[in-house]
């Protein structure tokens, strides 16, 4: 479906949903984002859930969002269990305009939901010259180091600076081995998964797709994954109000109440201590790039080259989307 | 030998290679405790290196520290090619100040070198019921994603926080999966050395440890890894104007100038936005470590409860000297 067509669609159903016409734009923009960067598991394949979650008014369709001002840098929003796109689009906002004022921007938002790809909200930063990093927690889906159950989130890790190019530096990583779908996948297809991704119930490393369904995915690196899971879990959890230590509902499968997620946006400008960053950092980049490859690899990228390109290339081709989401519109629609 | 005996020799020494009794005792702080929580890499096997450098002047005895004031939160420090560990103390100490000012602090340091472990630090920072994440780069370790050439530093990433009890968390990561201090061991031995951890020259994996040490180090989780040290490297190199893109000087080998080092602190209140952070850390803690533990863990442990242990026990004993510090020790002092 072409771009055109897709967006005023969304946007009918977030309407349809009760959003006012300013959200449902802005949520109807963050999925149509995650399709072109190819990130399907944040784009369409969503939209009905959280509708779902509308419906049901665990995502809160007139949310009063309280932005509490703690000094000129550090702000305090609460989304009041807006869904999570508006929630994040509010607080890079704010994080942004905090930085320009003060060279420094500190957001917490708490009671939000899930909202997409945090490189979503980085890349408003580096556009207007801010490095930033973005922090929020998720559903349980990974064990702690030494543990036998799930308790953090994915917990992505998003680090965004200008690079001296039109491509943004984008760094958003998840600290899980491997997400659940692809041990779905991987099961329904009777392969193996990889080894030191996942453990079996009972806690022993296994490569076997159904064994690791009953049991847990693993954190990158062992210990220090965990830790940085942790870290996520504290600085968009504990510090913000939201819900921590495994307390983050799944969204699909949990309509119980609100998710309470929490974000934490830092920003501040680039150029606070180098006049000329911007041609720091295109050095930086280039001598990284001129080093000697390892055969088969043809260049050394930095973290949001692919996306970039894929957002490039995607934008001209029309949104391929698979009949389940199709029969998903119609519904939605009526 | 006793720990009040050690410390006036070490000052002794250092203020006998031209430092100030202030910064000779910061300097003899920061070794000792490294020794005391067993991080014998960052203790007292460096002393020579930092005596040797100072000699040659690569280590400026004699430094004019100034700091510039950017904001009441962020400033910006010229350490002038100082001992590291003094540049970093002056450095996480204004970064507490402008934080216990305006609630968050942003300081950067350039033209520093080694300061040893940025945990170190960290808990300056949480002894006053501060969050902090440390970023210093480093000698090149680690080869960047896709590349034949070490060029990242072992690039550590540091997040401290108020943990709710006397033991604070400290996460203090490299993004190396293995210090190449091992690798040497292993091949003196004839040792293997883990799947996964090194390329040989020719960029193909390998366990064999003497192959490994022609090749490069792997940085932790592949791609994701590679961009976290890259991460670093901007953050502590790049925006700072310490050196970047593999430039910072092996202290041990290259004698030929200063390393001009990059740090960054960041600092801010950990109640900002939630006045029982401490119940709320204390409460995240104890769910996690309630959970089901894999077979043969007796507790899940945070970051930091290992190194708190080992300081503390070692605290109580001598501090062994192996022989050939012992040699250093008496050189120095004459």
């Amino acid at each position: 479906m072409k771009i055109k067509k897709l967006k005023p669609l969304l946007i009918k159903i977030f309407k349809k949903h009760g959003l006012n016409a300013d959200h449902a734009t802005i949520s109807t923009n963050a999925l149509i984002n995650a399709e072109l960067v190819g990130a399907f598991g944040h784009g369409l394949s969503r939209l009905k859930m959280y509708c779902d979650r509308l419906n049901k008014n665990v995502i809160n369709p007139k949310p009063k969002i309280k932005i509490k001002k703690i000094s000129q840098s550090i702000s305090h929003i609460d989304a009041n269990n807006s869904i999570g796109f508006v929630a994040a689009d509010i607080g890079i906002k704010q994080a942004i305009k905090n930085a320009k004022k003060t060279g420094i921007g500190l957001v917490a938002v708490k009671c939000s939901g899930h909202y997409g790809l945090s490189g979503y909200y980085a890349e408003q930063a580096v556009k207007k010259n801010l490095i930033t990093m973005i922090y929020t927690n998720a559903p349980p889906a990974v064990a702690p180091h030494g543990s036998l159950k799930s308790l953090f989130g994915t917990n992505p890790i998003c680090f965004g600076t200008p690079s001296g190019s039109k491509i943004p530096f984008i760094l958003d990583t998840s600290i899980s081995m491997i997400n659940r779908g692809k041990i779905r996948v991987a099961a329904r297809n009777n392969k193996k998964i990889p080894h030191g991704v996942a453990l079996d119930k009972f806690g022993r490393p296994t490569i076997d797709a159904k064994k690791a369904l009953a049991g847990v995915q693993l954190p990158i690196a062992g210990f220090r994954g965990s830790g940085l899971a942790w870290m996520v879990d504290i600085l968009s959890g504990v510090l913000t109000g939201g819900n921590h230590a495994g307390k983050v509902k799944d969204p699909f499968d949990d309509f119980s109440g609100p998710q309470n997620i929490g974000h934490l946006f830092i920003t501040f400008k680039a150029n606070l201590f180098q006049k000329n960053y911007q041609q720091r950092i295109k050095e930086n980049i280039k001598i990284i790039k001129r080093l000697p490859k390892v055969k088969g690899v043809s260049e050394i990228k930095y973290p949001g080259q692919n996306k970039y390109k894929r957002f490039k290339e995607n934008s001209k081709k029309e949104i391929n989307i698979p009949k389940i989401i199709k029969k998903d519109l119609e519904i939605l629609l009526n």
